[in-house]
């Protein structure tokens, strides 16, 4: 097998205009969808790409310190630093001319989520199978080299990690069905802010045709009435045994989110996601207790692993979105995963993007670490500029056969080496 | 009055080496000292200076951010800008092409305080009075409208920030001869982490002959025994009576930490700052409980006001360390202490650089919040590089008398315009 050795890190700019209204929600009226693209690339042209997920001109910044942080993994065989990329994990994270910049958070962690996102893709690559594949074929241990598990060590040592692994060996047969079956998929782009009233019955009824089941709602406008008119719509529009949640992208603040959250109760949400600031833990406690048992999702915006610990800790949320193009890409969002399993957690992740990434990830998350296969976030736009498009049939991730991460944009295949 | 039109936008990517060892802790061991520095400038040739401190190569990537951030204070008279300045620092924050790199944390959040810094600089400039000297003239409603108090309503509304301006109002005069005083300083260029026994021993020496009581002590070594050693002769040659400060700089996880303040209590610090990872508030909350009564100093990287209102609500610090480098600048360093007065905490700043800034902010917190005059951390490693460099003696800063915020440096001074 050749040794496929990092000779070259480059990253590219990537940024896509959205069709009218999509992707808009009470913070970001007119996004543009931005991948800061990090390519790891070896001497045979194999290259792994990586992606981080940002909303417009900043894009550019996590491409620098990605090219800024990247280069302790030139020169190394991707085995090598594959086999315990959990310490480079941490090496790059603390580089002491970058820590400052977060730590762990920011463009810095951006950037090393892009870098990481390669690294995993290239290695899958290498050994010609996709990511969920190779995740799943890792022993316990090899599973947890590839994780920082520090300021974790009263809740989740390596010890309890390798044991939550070992512990889930012996059934996994009972949830391999999944990679037949394919992975439940949920539609947020049916109702974005921007979006008219015709406009969201219109694509919800399009999408119940192919096959989805639960939707997602952007709440949070200025007019809270408006808020309450589309969930009652799109609550009549699914019928009583469709699944609802509904966003509010950080909008409110704690007096508000209560009165909210009060009031869209009645729609009968699965959850209600990001009803506050994302760094306010007692925030998001105080509420859980005001509208129980109505449910708060949230983790598209929590950094790290450490403020993920915080917020299970305090019980300030029910459903953890991690997001590996946020934290530090696969290798924190599988401990953030394992860490969500010591506390009985699900793990629907954040997917701003195609899922590309994540539908590897929740194969692995169900299969080895028991994790309930609830559904995976779907968003349409990008898929035109993937070279491996996600499919989705009946409302379900068909499972990736392909080498790697699916990551690969047309726009970069071909452009390095 | 001339309008003092912000007409121009630049940045400075300012570096500067250090002595051997100087800056030295558990985490950084060759540190740079590096400022990213705003200059917003007027058509008259008035520049206002902002500095953020990073230590290293990342600082160029702040640099960027401010370019990209600034654009919307282009073109607005200085006095109109800063009338309202808590709404522009808001829109600032949450401007939708960059509020995903943080929010609110990271290097955008590091460019707003550099952006926000040298907009108090030049609005002292443009009056003519040193920055403390304006902040103590605004009315409180003047005060109010300079903060972002949003996502604070249920612990400071802008009536309950109000309320505490007013109420200390007409005690300031017994607070007013610190001015002639001086702020008292503390030292912490006496224990870098890779100074020698000899090296930490003259220099204490000399500071106490320079006037100094205080002294902090860097700590988290790998070797925990060189910590026990040196804490134990910095405590046996300042004495008894000297203050002592141990510092970690997160190098700890909860159960080390917990044991190292343990057998660092016997030396009595005032305080051990920054013992494990600083979005880390549960393990702060433990660590208190395990170690009362030592007290926890935290602040240089807790990235924003909510952060900051979590750690007070959780009793997971003592001393609040707010830095306006790090914070959204002077408006959410003076938030922060308003915040902290609520809670009845100290407010004794972070100085990375030559407390320069602070020295203006200590003294509003305590004639007009009514805060402790505790001491300003004193670093004089940069002190020739500023033009009106801070004036220490007898260990206490004296009030500047020249009109803004003390940050020109010698580097930038007629670079632009």
């Amino acid at each position: 097998m050749p040794s496929y050795v990092v000779n070259k890190i480059a990253t590219y700019d990537a940024r896509f205009s959205l069709p009218a209204g999509a992707g808009s929600d009470s913070l970001h009226t007119n996004p543009e969808y931005c991948f800061a693209v990090a390519l790891v690339e070896t001497e045979g042209g194999l290259c792994g790409t990586g992606i981080a997920l940002t909303l417009g001109d900043g894009n550019r910044l996590v491409c620098e310190a990605i090219e800024l942080l990247a280069k302790p993994i030139l020169g190394m065989a991707i085995e090598e630093l594959m086999s315990g990329f959990g310490r480079m994990s941490r090496r790059l994270a603390d580089d002491p001319s970058f820590r400052w910049l977060g730590p762990h958070k920011g463009v810095v962690h951006l950037a090393l989520a892009s870098i990481t996102n390669a690294c995993f893709d290239l290695w899958a690559k290498s050994r010609g199978v996709p990511l969920w594949k190779l995740l799943l074929d890792l022993t316990p241990e090899e599973v947890v080299r590839l994780l920082d598990l520090s300021y974790l060590e009263e809740v989740l040592s390596e010890q309890d990690a390798l044991e939550l692994l070992r512990d889930k060996l012996s059934s996994r047969p009972n949830r391999e069905p999944i990679l037949q079956r394919g992975y439940p998929g949920y539609d947020t782009s049916v109702g974005w802010m921007a979006y008219d009233d015709d406009q969201v019955c219109e694509l919800t009824a399009r999408a119940i045709d192919q096959g989805f089941k639960a939707f997602k709602l952007k709440v949070g406008s200025p007019d809270a009435d408006r808020d309450l008119r589309r969930a009652a719509m799109l609550r009549a529009h699914i019928g009583d045994s469709g699944t609802l949640m509904f966003d509010a992208n950080q909008r409110w603040n704690l007096p508000v989110a209560i009165r909210m959250c009060q009031e869209l109760a009645v729609y009968r949400p699965l959850w209600i996601e990001e009803p506050t600031h994302p760094d306010d833990i007692r925030a998001h406690v105080v509420l859980a207790s005001e509208i129980a048992p109505v449910k708060i999702a949230a983790g598209e915006h929590i950094p790290n692993r450490v403020l993920f610990k915080n917020f299970l800790q305090a019980g300030a949320l029910h459903y953890v979105q991690a997001d590996c193009t946020r934290l530090a890409g696969v290798s924190e969002f599988l401990t953030v995963s394992l860490l969500a399993r010591r506390f009985d957690l699900p793990v629907p992740p954040h997917v701003g993007d195609m899922g590309q990434l994540h539908q590897h990830l929740v194969l692995f998350n169900h299969i080895a670490l028991g994790h309930e296969a609830l559904f995976l976030e779907h968003i349409p736009h990008l898929h035109s500029h993937f070279v491996l498009p996600a499919r989705v049939n009946e409302g379900c991730y068909e499972t990736p056969q392909e080498p790697g991460a699916s990551c690969d944009l047309k726009l970069t295949a071909g452009r390095s080496i």
